[in-house]
């Protein structure tokens, strides 16, 4: 159990808990903190900070406080499991106990002081660790692992602690991962797997047992980080490090709260830059599912839809199943990048290529039919009146002799060809072993992408466990489901990097002109006036109608014949929504009689209902267009987002809306309106022209500068209706609510 | 090989194939034939036919037609497999071959006629099952299998020659299987399986295989129907037929294409009204699916929203992929009946009970919370601070001992609890071994449902393939998501069978008063002009409005003033549609100066476009309401078929719409309006008062009546839009399109 430097043992069959160690060390980008000149202009920073964990990951010497080998103790068992991971992998382990003289026969320390050497990595036992992360606070020590419980899980006296010992940590100068954690980052990997692996981070020990357990069917695993309570490091410094990492493929996360927001995303930023995929489950997706992970490691779950789109912005793939993640990060983690994008089904039987495809095509695959050229070709070996167009189907026999590899390989030389896929639905060893053998050879042979659906309920096939799961080159799945979704996320992450451009470099760092004219306008802790929040939209280049604000019936008559007719008259003030229903609208006014009416009339109810007004407004009447909401909505994790949707009914009833988390750019403002429902209405129905998208575009993105520049100091903002005018002629904000803070 | 009676040998292994003969007999409800009586108003049967297929599935005596033993034949092979089948299960057999003298050793006949006894099942391997379909016409076997292909799979040829072959079945007085079918009735089942079991049906045999191979997991098969081209007995004579049968607990379709839909329904209504579930899988989620489906079997697929619904209203559990076919009908056919629709989450894991409970009641499970005096109980073996109020997170370590099975227990004694899942993510032997031997026990002493999830992916373990695999009682998944599916499935079925009522017993036989009314404005071929739909509306007394037909000026002034001002004015013809966009329509016309105007305008647009009219509309102006649209469609599976959706935009962009296979009832009725996204404006929004739902549902109800009587009579129905008023003042048919064929 000498010590050795990780690198030099490259084959050493004690490296086997530490596969990741020794690899070519990543680039030279750690510990970037942020600067002054790294924030955007709303003071979050535009850079992940990447920490260097080699050395938590595999460390050269350990420290176990509160080491024991009493029997039925707890820490006993840890005790054992730690000293065979050391003992595997070469590292120096020292127990430590105030009064214990040794432990399973090693020497133990009454403390860390006493030890012979300074530690790499403290493993915490002990159920209070805040006395001895401040006596580490001098060593060199670099890393703590914190296992008690008790913190910010249990509630406001769990969470006060664990900010004392974050804060700890903070002075310390020590990384920390726990508190609430646990043994995972010290399992025992296999290290007789080749090629690029996963690397796992999750918040639950038992979550991620099964993407763990993949090794034992020959997906090679990397790294483990079980983050706990995070009080310090968070599932977003593991996907930084991960993302550096050469020897990890993808990075699979099982989420249940995020530590914070914008963390999360610049990591994100950071995999997606560098083509590594993060795959994620994120609980949350219904209030039971939030109350419960909450109350689990004590931390934030966000609005889900905010989640679920600050993902897609940053090419996460969410999924929901275990299973998936399993499935989806074993495809991205191995799969080299795809040379096409067209997915060819290839099956013994109609039926299977048939249901296939139906699934396939439904979750958006393509399916191109190939070329004549081609059809001729593997005419050559199966029947004429079997359909090879795609889904291709030999009809079972030419699987039994030399035909079956000639028709593999001549569907993968298409250059039109990206993926095949080739369902087996049930085990009939004549054909499914000699089929599965192949695919297992033609896969050696090609950088194209060949998956297998292994339907069989049992799984103790020889095909299946030997031929299949004996080749990494093979992507192999249990259901037709898995199999989709992994291919798509395979499909999609490619498209996605490949056009990938960080919207950080372009966040804007300093206010903008109207920045200033907003401030101004500015009321906190109030709802703004109809006529202020338009000022505000003004102030940000946003058109408002034509539009005076008066208090009078004869200052109403003037404005009227300044602004044209005909108008619309609305009462205006503070904390007033509501209008239509409340009778405080008037639309289509065409003469000076009927202004002065109106006029009489608003006031006269705003007195009855005993609302205070700043005045009336008289606006000029805008009335062809499509109407749309836009809106700023604060969210608990990500800070201001910004939505978009159709209006009217729509929104009000279907809930017709996207999100964005900002910084976004122009191609993210159009993504969000292909995700409506009602897309097609801006693009003209029943007659109608289509609306000016452009206009709407630039409205989305100047809601965004407002949301960034005035940051949490507008609470929420919603221009409702926002009247989209035909192609050419802009976009309208008839009426808006702002809320400062 | 000597004959025995089925039933007598209850416990001989040689029943090995066929574990459903010698059953308890089905009731003799056998071979109804539909009679005149039988017949709803479009013609349509009313009772489904139930074959007996006892002698079918169990024959005493087969002969194999085509028999071979010459090396390197395909026939060689199924013959050798039909004699393994013959000599377990003591079927006599008898080759035929007209060169032959003896086959595997057994005498070979020329044909049929020379065979010692008349057969009860002849097996077709020839590849023109037409002439031996002739010559088995006079004789007394009852069945026949063909399996040669090249039938309406392979287009018009092979459609015409599959009609032949009908057509001389039916003559025949046999019932055939096939052609394009297989072996898979006769394979080897296992018959040392208890409890009630699946019965399959399928119309590929690759596509059965995943359900069969479950006997390789415990689950017990009784049945494998390959239906192939359907040409005689289709997927609805089956499901009928299993329907009756005491040993099948559900039964699993794979479906490509339905001979005829209303066979299909009304095997569907007969496995509701005895309560068997029936799950399928149905191809045509996609235009490549049906297109790729109809060349496998040459079957119709139906429009799929069409079939999902008529699914829906027999209770048929569609599922996608054969791995919820698997798991939803096993654990369909062995869970008893539910004694509380409660859900309870149990896990070692507060992150696992969080992620499952998040997925559960996103799909619609009830996840109650136990009740406090229940929780306290809980906290007797469980700490205080995990969550015990459903999930329960038992925190891992009182599964060790005898506290494991206690609080199994105590969940399962709650009367709130009609279901307890425990999600296994990874295998932990120390634990995971005690936790699946606790379930399995409490499995066996409760009626309620005990279901594990076991998520690694390797599936060798000892607890997986002994403990949890061994019971029957435990219903074992690999996934989340698909337990999640089969307990909705489970509840949704127990809850749907107990409130079913066949719609076929209230269905109408004679046609209304209004049929009369009604045929006599029909116009074969033609499209009606909107005031002659209107009245073919309120022969069903669906309700217009007030409108008067003219064609002059001062005839448009008369109707105007007997119709009451504001008056509406449209163009009316034949074959005239979009007369909105047209500029055909004028509405809010309140003088007889405007109406002559709208007269003039209306004729001259007209004439300008060249369109005939049969006059000017003067209709009563009807404004406030919700518009509908209420029509009727023939489907190609279905027949008629009734839609309803929200009008305007919602109908134009999003086909926010639900439909219904006639007959239904009232709660169909109110069950499509539940369907639509935009039901909410039903109830009233932005303050307007609710709508008259009842009269609504009632027009749903005499259109669906008049889809009915009128058949295929009438092509197409499209009440657009239908303005349904305030609740108490009905509903009214503002425009009408009716085509006739």
């Amino acid at each position: 159990m000498l010590g050795s430097t990780y690198g030099t043992f490259t084959t050493d069959p004690r490296r086997a808990h530490v596969v990741a160690c020794g690899e070519a060390p990543a680039p030279a980008v750690h510990g970037q903190a942020a600067t002054a000149d790294d924030l955007d202009v709303s003071g979050r920073p535009l850079h992940a900070g990447i920490p260097d964990l080699d050395r938590f990951f595999c460390p050269e010497s350990v420290a176990v406080i509160g080491a024991s080998d009493a029997e039925g103790r707890p820490n006993t068992g840890i005790t054992r499991q730690l000293m065979d991971w050391a003992e595997r992998g070469g590292t120096r382990l020292y127990p430590v106990h105030p009064t214990r003289r040794s432990v399973f026969g090693t020497p133990c320390s009454p403390s860390v002081a006493d030890l012979p050497e300074q530690v790499d990595l403290a493993v915490l036992l002990v159920s209070d660790p805040l006395p001895v992360i401040e006596e580490l606070a001098d060593s060199k020590v670099k890393f703590a692992v914190a296992f008690a419980s008790g913190f910010a899980e249990t509630g406001a006296e769990g969470a006060a602690a664990q900010a004392r010992l974050a804060a700890a940590v903070e002075r310390s100068g020590l990384r920390l991962l726990g508190p609430n954690t646990n043994l995972n980052a010290f399992e025992k990997f296999r290290d007789d797997l080749e090629g690029p692996a996963i690397a796992l981070i999750t918040q639950s020990g038992h979550q991620g047992r099964p993407v763990f357990t993949m090794q034992e069917i020959g997906v090679r695993l990397s790294h483990w980080a079980p983050t706990g309570n995070e009080a310090d490091l968070e599932t977003a410094d593991f996907i930084s490090y991960f993302a550096e990492r050469p020897e990890v493929g993808a990075i699979a996360c099982y989420v249940e709260g995020l530590k914070d927001g914008r963390s999360f995303l610049l990591a994100a930023d950071r995999a997606a830059q560098r083509g590594v995929p993060v795959v994620a489950v994120k609980v949350g997706r219904t209030e039971t599912g939030a109350r419960m992970a909450a109350s689990h490691t004590g931390k934030l779950t966000g609005a889900d839809t905010v989640v679920d789109a600050a993902m897609r912005q940053y090419g996460v793939i969410r999924v929901d199943g275990l299973d998936e993640l399993q499935d989806t990060s074993a495809l991205l983690a191995r799969a080299r990048a795809p040379q096409a994008e067209g997915v060819v089904v290839y099956s013994i039987s109609g039926g299977t290529g048939a249901h296939f495809s139906d699934l396939a095509t439904e979750a958006g695959l393509r399916l191109p039919a190939l070329s004549e050229a081609k059809q001729a070709e593997l005419h050559q070996w199966i029947p004429d009146y079997l359909n090879v167009a795609n889904p291709v189907d030999n009809g079972g026999h030419p699987v039994g002799d030399w035909r079956g590899r000639k028709i593999i390989d001549a569907i993968l030389d298409d250059p039109e060809v990206g993926v095949l896929i080739c369902p087996i639905t049930g085990p009939f060893p004549p054909m499914s072993d000699k089929l599965a053998q192949d695919l297992v050879d033609a896969a050696e042979q090609t950088d194209k992408l060949v998956c297998v659906v292994w339907g069989s309920p049992v799984g103790t096939e020889e095909a299946y466990r030997t031929t299949l799961l004996g080749s990494s080159r093979v992507a192999t799945f249990r259901t037709f489901a898995n199999c989709i979704t992994a291919v798509r996320a395979y499909l999609d992450h490619h498209r996605f990097t490949t056009r990938y451009r960080s919207p950080f470099a372009e966040a804007p760092r300093t206010p903008s002109p109207s920045f200033r004219k907003a401030q101004a306008l500015m009321r906190p802790g109030q709802q703004l006036s109809e006529h202020a929040a338009k000022q505000l939209l003004r102030a940000y280049g946003i058109r408002v109608p034509r539009e005076q604000l008066v208090t009078s019936a004869a200052a109403a008559v003037r404005a009227a014949g300044l602004v044209g007719y005909p108008v619309v008259m609305k009462a205006s003030g503070a904390r007033l929504a509501h209008k239509t229903e409340l009778g405080l609208v008037k639309v289509g006014l065409t003469s000076a009689s009927q202004v002065r009416d109106a006029y009489r009339e608003l006031t006269d109810i705003a007195r009855y209902e005993g609302i205070a007004l700043d005045g009336v407004l008289v606006c000029q009447m805008v009335e062809r267009g499509v109407e749309m909401v836009v809106g700023v909505t604060q969210d608990e994790l990500f800070g201001p987002t910004v939505t978009v949707g159709l209006g009217g009914v729509l929104v009000e009833v279907l809930r017709d809306v996207a999100v964005r988390v900002p910084p976004f750019g122009e191609s993210q403002a159009l993504a969000m309106l292909s995700e409506l429902r009602g897309r097609p209405l801006l693009d003209g129905v029943r007659g109608a022209p289509p609306a000016d998208v452009d206009a709407l575009v630039e409205v989305v993105l100047r809601v965004q500068r407002m949301a960034l520049e005035l940051g949490d100091d507008l609470a929420e903002l919603d221009i409702n209706p926002l009247m989209v005018l035909p192609r050419g002629q802009g976009a309208v904000a008839l009426d808006a609510l702002a809320v400062c803070r």
